[in-house]
This record gives structure tokens, sequence and C-alpha cells, in this order.
């Protein structure tokens, strides 16, 4: 199937795949090709991925990514709520704190990966991957009976990605920018209207995520860091797939679905098991903690010349062909000079080092070995 | 931003954009252009919306609709829960029988506008638009306390569409397939694969809707039904705009959304207020019902010549030039020789024959006029 990522079929934007406050600097900027993401367009490439992370890995990006779209949870049971769709200690996150914070259903299932954002005692945003989150936020409350108000806000992330971020950033807000703590925000404003600027962001190069609430104030938020940006050669990009391959950032929805548990893809070294009783999946995790998960999301190298991702999957084989895992995600690295994949296998033959075949659909099936939660 | 809509982006299909059973055979047939709905791509169109509707209304089309996914509820308590999230009448749903079936929230808000489908006494799929209903109905479930199973079964709808669609399927699966009635199913099979096969399917020139429940069975059901259908002029097809249009089908996410309530779309006609106690949003229906609706969606004739979809909306303006609404949906239709919209206006100018004005960003606002739900 690869001569369909070749060709890329044309993309409709109806009302119903929402329009962004930044999206038209994204089409002048000439974005090449899209993929949706909570109903919102989300720019895939511009140049190609190759062009547009050799850029991000030097300079300095803007990235539209309105479609990081946020739960709001406000109300005296805020708390209490969002302790209760994740493992994680929420209750340790400081006001001013973001935190990634997988959301797991009473089966152990995985139901987003977001990042909660601490604004209030009683008021969280939740930065969510690509899943129904506000609508199962919702029913939870409903069902409880809490006392919370769960809403979708006209939040708008705005991110600023790259080794030049910093200069950037601290040109047009100020030196204090510069001081914000990964996974901390300020508060800050610009172009006449107030937002919360974290230090975050889908990539291996460090930045800035900003949260424009006004909508209408895009454009020209956008341009007011576009113009800064000329001296430090900004660039309208996007979250790259080989920088979020090599960094090793999984994508919900491709990695991991509703289908897998926390344990099988790692998460579970955000939890802590004695933390974890308010939590609705409190039950269904301890059981997967008993038995040991049966699969593992493992980082794998395969050998031989750049080979484009697959429509959906290939099959990951033993030494006797046997079936025993799936790619999940998949991109060229001249960095580490191979194939880098993510891939769900039998939990047994996680360990690094060890060798498995890819069946890319050609003559024979490529070599590839597993890394230990590093490429190297 | 009509230029957007003449050079279209072009869409990356990852993973996450999850892989139909059919959606190889669309590829080959040519689809032109596509859309995303419940993470899943559908084609938007084949030639063009014009030339995909002509052949449409005249011969038979065969549509890879597996993004209707499914919701599958299922347990003693699954008649509840359904009841629970809709204020439509369930109960006298019966088996073998479909419902459309608007579900609403405890603020009145539509959550999406689906098709309850009643397999067996305990047993629903609710086949849904494009909003995560599956984890709403989860979060209710455990809120509540229900003892029901939700999840989302490996089920993709195919469906026949068009004038001939009695003949190709008649020849396919026999004479019984005439008689199923509007919105009922009966069981069937073919390529060695059973399913149910429903009188139902999102256009006005009528026809069925498979649902396979064995995705690997997909290019070859697909196939038997291609071949069966030569003789009948059959055609890859896609929902079609100005069809549902001029049919008056809503499209959740464009026409309406978690923002607007039932009243406000006409839907209350589905519900009978005495049998609503069992849903969640009885009291704000209540409310909704006491005031009456503040805004309306209606059907309003555009003058002039073509107008091509905006990428969002236009305003629409009354006799002062006051903004009083806006476009949600558009089409123009050869039939009516007339651009023909939905649009969300104040109630009170709700009434056939008035006259608005379009702000299509030309020199001068476009006459429009109300219609009664019917185009003529």
């Amino acid at each position: 199937m690869n001569s369909r990522q070749l060709v890329l079929p044309r993309l409709v934007l109806s009302r119903r795949i929402r329009q962004t406050p930044f999206e038209e600097r994204v089409f002048e900027q000439g974005a090449k090709a899209f993929t949706t993401y909570n109903h919102m367009p989300l720019a895939s490439y511009f140049e190609s991925a190759e062009e547009d992370y050799d850029h991000l890995c030097e300079y300095v990006q803007i990235w539209d990514v309105s479609c990081e779209r946020q739960v709001e949870v406000t109300g005296p049971d805020a708390l209490k709520l969002v302790e209760l769709v994740t493992p994680r200690d929420i209750s340790s996150c400081e006001i001013g704190q973001c935190m990634y914070a997988p959301l797991v259903d009473e089966n152990g299932g995985i139901v987003n990966d977001p990042i909660v954002i601490r604004l209030a005692q009683d008021r969280f945003w939740i930065s969510i991957a690509d899943s129904g989150v506000l609508l199962w936020m919702k029913g939870i409350a409903f069902g409880r009976g809490l006392d919370v108000s769960i809403f979708e806000p006209d939040v708008s992330p705005l991110a600023v990605q790259g080794p030049r971020a910093d200069d950037l950033m601290a040109k047009v807000l100020g030196e204090q920018v510069r001081d914000i703590r990964f996974f901390w925000f300020i508060h800050a404003s610009l172009v006449g209207t107030d937002f919360i600027i974290a230090r975050s962001g889908w990539s291996g190069q460090g930045g800035f995520e900003i949260y424009l609430e006004d909508g209408s104030k895009g454009l020209e938020l956008w341009d007011a860091i576009w113009d800064a940006g000329q001296e430090f050669n900004i660039r309208a990009g996007c979250p790259n797939l080989i920088d979020r391959i090599e960094r090793g950032l999984f994508s919900y929805g491709s990695d991991m679905t509703i289908a897998n548990d926390p344990y099988e893809c790692g998460l579970d070294r955000f939890f802590e098991p004695e933390k974890e009783a308010e939590c609705l999946s409190h039950s269904a995790l301890q059981e997967v903690r008993r038995n040991g998960p049966a699969k593992n999301l493992v980082y794998l190298s395969i050998e031989g010349d750049v080979l484009l991702s697959p429509r959906d999957t290939w099959d990951v084989l033993d030494e006797n062909d046997k079936q025993v895992g799936i790619i999940t995600s998949l991109a060229y690295s001249k960095n580490y000079g191979s194939n880098l994949a993510f891939a769900m296998v039998e939990a047994d033959l996680n360990q690094h080092g060890n060798t498995l075949y890819v069946d890319a659909g050609e003559e024979s099936y490529r070599k590839a070995t597993i890394k230990n939660r590093s490429w190297n």
C-alpha cells in the first residue's frame, strides 16, 4: 500500500473539521499535507518531514496546534474528578504546573494521554490527544453527581519550538520566559490579549506553548511572533514524525488505544500505585500488575534503506516466522542511520538487543533490533 | 476563502485515521477527495458532487461508510442506559427495527444524532455520527453503576444506495430484501459471512446498509456486489452533499453541535415529552420547552449563481444589515435552480417566505428566502 503514501488523497475541510484561529497562515506558508485531530486540521508537513526536521533542530518554528483542545474542569469537585480519571497523583500538581497524565478506564484501557494543567485550586485544563475526553468526563461527572462544570473552552494552543525558541520568546515577551521551568507556565500577554505560556510542546527540541483564549486574536498573535522571528530564521511547522519517534513520543490512536493498558506502554512509570486508590481504573490496574502485561510497546530499529510508513501496520515476526507483534509508528532517521519504529510485541521478547523481523511487504523480511527506550 | 476549496490540501492517512475493510476499492475507484469521520476516512466525492449526484439519482452506488461506527450496548441495563441518553421512546423500538434517536446531555445539548438498532431485547447498536458517543456512554454507565457492557464492535457498514438498489440486492441476496421496510433490518449472508441488512442510508434515493462484522471479508463483499451491479451501472460513491441538503439531512458537527438543543433543530418532533422522564436531559428540555428556542435551524434558498461552500460559515443578515444568523451547510441544486443552505437564525425570523441576506464575501449581499422544511 506504499503507493497510497506517495500520492496522497485530497482533504475536504468542512465546518465539521473546525477552523482554527491560525490556519489562514498555515495555508499561506504552504503546508503540503494535513491530518485531522479532535475535529480540526493539523499540518503533517510543510516541505517534507525530513526538511522540516532539519530546520526544527537548528532554528525555531511556529506550530498551529489548536487541535490540542482543552477540557476545562472547574468547581468544588474538580480535583476529585481529575483524580478519578487518571492513576497519576494530581493532588501534587501545583497551580502553574503541567503534568502528563494518562487517562484510564475501568477496564484498564487508555482513554487518552493528555497534559493536565492546573490553573487554580479547583480549575484544570486537560490538554488532550485525539479522543472524546470531554464527553467521557461529562458522562462520569453526571453519573456520579459531581459538582463540576466541564466544557471545551475557546482555547487554541500555538507552539513555538526549536533551539531558538527561548531567544525569540524572550524578545517578544521579555526575559522572564527564559526562567519558565519545563512543564510549568506563567501568565503573559501580547497583541492586547492575555494568555498562559508553558514550557512544553510535542518536540524534542524544546520550546513553548501559548494557550490563546481569544480566537479573534489568532492572526495578530501569529504575525507578532512571525515578524520577531525573522532574525532567528523562523518557519511555519508542525509536530514532526521523525522528531517524535527519535524522542520516544507515543501518539494516541497509533501507538496505543483503549485496547491497551498503561503497563503495556510503559506509562506506569508515571503512577504511584499507593496513590491510585482514588482512580476508577484502580482494580483493573491491580489485576494487570499482578499478571504482568502480555505485550509491550517497544523501540525497534529496522535495518536497511528508507521505509515508507504502512497505511496501517506491518507484522513483526520471530526467527521462526511466527507473528509476535505489529508496527505502530515508523520513520527513517538520518541521525541514527536506521528506520526507527514503535512496535507492540509479546512481552517476553522485550529485551534490549533482541532480534526480530518485519514483514514490510518486500521480498524478504527486514531484520530489526529491540532498543531499551533509547535508540543508541 | 473560496480559493482553498478549489485547491484542496493533501490528507495523510496514518494508523490513527483507521483503515476500513473496503478502502482499497475506494482508492481504486478513484475517490478524489476525503474527509475524516470517527477517526476513519470517508470519501467526499469521486468525479464531483454534481456528477456523483446525477448518477446516484438514476442508478445504484456502493458506499464505504465504515466510519458510521457502532457503539454496542448489551446486558441487563442496556435499555435503561439507551433510554437515559435519548429523549426518544426507545422502549417502543422492536427487535429488527432502527430508530433515529438524537442523544442529549444534561444541559439539553445534542451529543450526536445516531440510529439506534435493536438487535435483541438487551442488545443495541448505536450507529453514530461523528462524536465520541462510546466514551460518553461508558462514563455514564460507570458513574451510574449500570450493568451493561459498552464497546465498539468490529462492524463496518457498506451502503448500497440509489433507485436500482432493490434490484441489485434482490439479485444478490434474494427477493426477500424487497420486503424490508424502511428502518427495519433482516439477517442475511454473502461470501460466507452473516450480517444484518437494513433499509436505510444517508441519501434521499433509497437503499440498504449492510453491517459487515468480519472485516477480513470486506473486499470480497464489495466485489460480489460490484460484479452483480454491473448490469445496473453501479459506481463507487459516498454521502452526497447536494442530495443530503435537498433531502433535509443535517450533519452533526456542521449543522448542530453540543451547543445546540433539539428544539432549535426541529428534532423535538421525534420525542414524546411524557415519555421523556427516563432521560437525563429531561429537566433541561422542559426548560427549553417552557422558554422556546432562541434560534432555529432553517432551510434557506439563496438566489444567484453557484456558491462554493465557505470554509466555516457566512453571516446571515436582516434587511437592516443586522447579523441574525449563520450558514451551516450549503450546496447548489440544479433541480431547484438555487443555492440551498441550512442556517441557524433567530427564531422569530423563522417563517416560510421571509427574506434574509447572506454575506458570501462578495460585493453585495445575496438575497435568501426561508423555506418551510421543503425546498418548494
